[in-house]
């Protein structure tokens, strides 16, 4: 494995999307060998679970089961899509990983870190990323930037309260786990980028 | 809980829907209350997730998600149907549970039993269930018995040599839970009943 691995994390409405084209029109400029994927996705199988995921009408999912087919999309995508690209010495950049676990099932949804950690361990142990940038924004700012959720969207119907919790647990993370780095969103979407390429520089996982 | 949980196992061709017919046919004759359902589904959502484990062109998919989608739909099956007819005092009868994942994913795949453990953990701790019917067929006479396999099923897409590994994956749990019953197989399907009904008679969970 000699490519590095740089996951995104954030509440909704946090400009990670932005964030990540930013970054890819960037490293496609300096020729980087790079690939742009995200959670929960990749493949067609992983696709598929998480049109079951997200899906509007499966209110009555419980909470257990989500988390597992997170970590069954996750575990699909990482050994189809991440894993061969490090093997081939590319940067792999992923939209969401298992920390968007912890903090969404784990701490919001109150399941707890042991059960996300158990169901979830061949991906922490063996394939933790170099480097996870956390957008930090809270999510009131960051719903009042979006202009609302998507109605048919499981995860954004959930109110205000719920994304306070998926909050409060990336702090919890960032203060857990150094390879975290919390970024400050508070200017101009260049200048949270900027902050991006200078915190990647200095980790060493871009020139 | 009030209610009783019995789940049957065994091999593909094993005789289990039979089984599980003629035990209805007796359980309604007598007025018992129960439930018959399966795994993996039940519910909408869990069924929607069988669809994807068992669909036979899904062949690139690596054995730790399929794993972690049957712990997904178990769980959603369990919390949605399984709990409350227990709640309700109705003996629960299940085609395949947590055993099915241990003989399959953690013998026969390969995962190990400890990975199994650890995303079942939920159902294996706090709902185990009361009497496993194991169909003791090995899998040569099954596959003659049922005249070759569904071409389009995943599961049943695998060779010979793999249902051999599961076999004697259910082999292991017998000597290793004193929960799980072998039951002979060898003689005709109302025979193989008699010894079913036996069997469930003098563990205590049907008159």
């Amino acid at each position: 494995m000699n490519g590095k691995f740089v996951t995104f994390e954030g509440c909704e409405g946090s400009g990670k999307s932005t964030q990540l084209r930013l970054l890819s029109e960037y490293l496609k400029e300096r020729g980087t060998d790079f690939i742009l994927t995200r959670e929960p996705g990749g493949g067609e199988i992983s696709e598929e679970i998480r049109k079951i995921i997200l899906n509007g009408k499966y209110t009555d999912m419980f909470d257990e089961c989500e988390a597992l087919l997170y970590a069954a999309a996750r575990i699909q995508h990482l050994k189809e899509i991440i894993i061969p690209a490090l093997n081939a010495g590319k940067l792999v950049i992923c939209d969401r990983y298992v920390d968007s676990s912890l903090a969404y099932q784990g701490y919001a949804r109150g399941l707890g870190a042991e059960f996300i950690k158990s169901i979830n361990s061949y991906a922490l142990q063996k394939y933790s990323p170099d480097v996870t940038v956390f957008l930090d924004i809270p999510p009131s700012a960051a719903f009042e930037r979006k202009h609302g959720a998507d109605e048919d969207d499981r995860m954004e119907q959930q109110g205000i309260s719920f994304h306070e919790k998926v909050y409060a647990g990336y702090r919890a993370l960032v203060a857990e786990y150094p390879r975290i780095c919390a970024v400050d969103c508070g200017g101009t979407k260049f200048q949270t980028a900027e902050n991006i390429k200078k915190l990647l520089i200095s980790k060493g996982v871009i020139d």
